[in-house]
């Protein structure tokens, strides 16, 4: 059985975003979503949907639609998060709401979650059903983990479970969805369906706490991104939520202090924060759950009814992702 | 062949709204959707929907959830409608940015556009493909209408074709795509359902026009609305795009300087630009226009392959729509 490497994956996603562009009118109202479909990204998504598709069959041509869909879905939500985050920057280029205006990132947002639908639903009439299934019911889900997010703001603690619980809303079952759809495309049962699931979702935790630790213990020169915006935008991570357990009294103050306003010497604030993280060994205590939720994923894939070769794959794109720098 | 009435319709989906309404979390999300489901309104999309259905079949609870995925539909581009044109009212209540929050607003509409998608595709197996079609292609549609629209308050000039397709993909697209749902649910051929979209679209159309008609000439007494709404936020409806036409010298300055600005005296901007429209006769332009389309309208319906009892239904629902006074 031919399979295409993490690399000529992502290459096929790359051509068919490049394929599918078209100039619609009222150019208003498509001119932003190609904007935000063209500016990069993993494409974590939509490969996985692909790699989904692969493990059972060998035309992943079936898959290449809904996983464009899926990516679309993705976008959609960035770019309404970002207009509900008041964020100016997505991967260094100004979000839509601050390139237009917040109207045409709202409208636009929608028109870019029906042209998800229209992708994903470009499958047989046999699979359908369940595809759309699995699919509306994680992106409600996804809605639900940004709402949880968004209420984070507006109290003082939020717990362990909590915050877990939305980062696997938020980020986990769209992985695992991600998978899902396409090994239901490629013609897996209903059982390996579900394991991929659980394989992507604990895959999926483990991608966001990695991306939660890089924020404050990544590599400047190779990061992509400052170190500590998390600690400037006074972000309820696990972070800090575990800091905050283990802290002493004079620890406590002094996260209490730089958390309870945006003001003071950004540098000083980040560099006294993660200070305290690596004292209380913050970072030992995420890149410990990284390779928990890393080793449960790995036990689903192991449960799976595939070949050695095709674990393989997984196996490494899993550890490529929680030992990443970027 | 068992036919229910319009308000037996009405009633049906009423109960189904009911009966669906479930206390979900985050609370946060889930209110705003109730909350502007139960806000009433005309139900007429649910109605056409179940209306089309019935045509072809006795078993009209086949098309009950969809009909309740069309009515979350709308009233997800309403709630989003209602942050971008900063409205503070819709049908008597607060919007939903006015009584939470626009972060909300955004948010719940995005969660009650994939609720609709849920009930939508509660079908068969064997129409799936196809009402999916249809709602997808329907619902980008109005979504580039409301991108018109709003682009119609950035021009100074608006032409009466781009006006009329304004309101055909803001509005009556969906009524047509509505019935064309319906039907297919129903066991429609292609051809009756193509019928029955060209029915609903030149209804649709009358539709629009009519509530444009009512919002100078209504009758204060019942028409639930404040006479003149359109006027007061400057809205470029055909009522003033056709006056412009035939205005003289002296009438087009009046309506450019009434026009120019939302400042001066309300009533007596209502009462001088009701009085031109008067004087130019736009009241007897668009009440023509009104005719004209549901004639269209009546016409698809004559060679659509029904019963004639089943005609007549629709013929009344047609003809009280475009005599309506609220």
């Amino acid at each position: 059985m031919k399979i295409l490497t993490l690399s000529q994956l992502h290459e096929l996603i790359e051509k068919e975003i490049v394929d599918q562009k078209k100039t619609l009118e009222p150019r208003e109202l498509y001119e932003p979503i190609w904007y935000t479909l063209e500016n990069g990204g993993k494409r974590l998504r939509p490969i996985l949907v692909l790699m989904g598709c692969q493990l059972f069959n060998e035309n992943i041509e079936l898959a290449l639609k809904p996983a464009l869909g899926i990516e679309m879905f993705h976008n959609f939500t960035l770019l309404h998060d970002d207009i509900m985050d008041k964020a100016f920057l997505r991967r260094n280029q100004p979000t839509v709401h601050i390139k237009w205006d917040v109207n045409r990132a709202i409208l636009s947002g929608d028109a870019l979650a029906i042209q998800s639908n229209v992708y994903i639903s470009s499958t047989t009439k046999e699979v359908l059903p369940k595809v759309l299934s699995v699919f509306n019911k994680t992106a409600l889900e996804v809605c639900e983990g940004q709402q949880y997010d968004l209420n984070f703001e507006m109290v003082d603690e939020v717990g362990e479970d909590e915050y877990l619980k939305m980062i696997s809303l938020k980020t986990a079952v769209l992985l695992a969805g991600s998978l899902k759809i396409g090994a239901l495309i490629g013609g897996a049962s209903d059982q390996d369906a579900e394991k991929l699931y659980s394989f992507g979702y604990d895959m999926g935790m483990a991608f966001q706490l990695q991306d939660d630790y890089l924020d404050s213990f990544g590599d400047p020169k190779v990061f992509g991104k400052k170190i500590g915006g998390d600690i400037l935008a006074n972000k309820k991570t696990l972070l800090l939520i575990k800091a905050k357990q283990l802290a002493d009294e004079g620890e406590l103050k002094k996260l209490n202090k730089w958390f309870s306003s945006k003001k003071g010497n950004p540098a000083k604030k980040i560099k006294e924060v993660i200070g305290i993280f690596i004292k209380l060994e913050i970072d030992k205590y995420i890149r410990g759950l990284v390779h928990s939720y890393s080793k449960l994923a790995l036990a689903s894939l192991g449960e799976l009814d595939i070949e050695d070769n095709l674990k393989e794959e997984l196996t490494q794109f899993t550890n490529s992702l929680i030992n990443r720098v970027s």
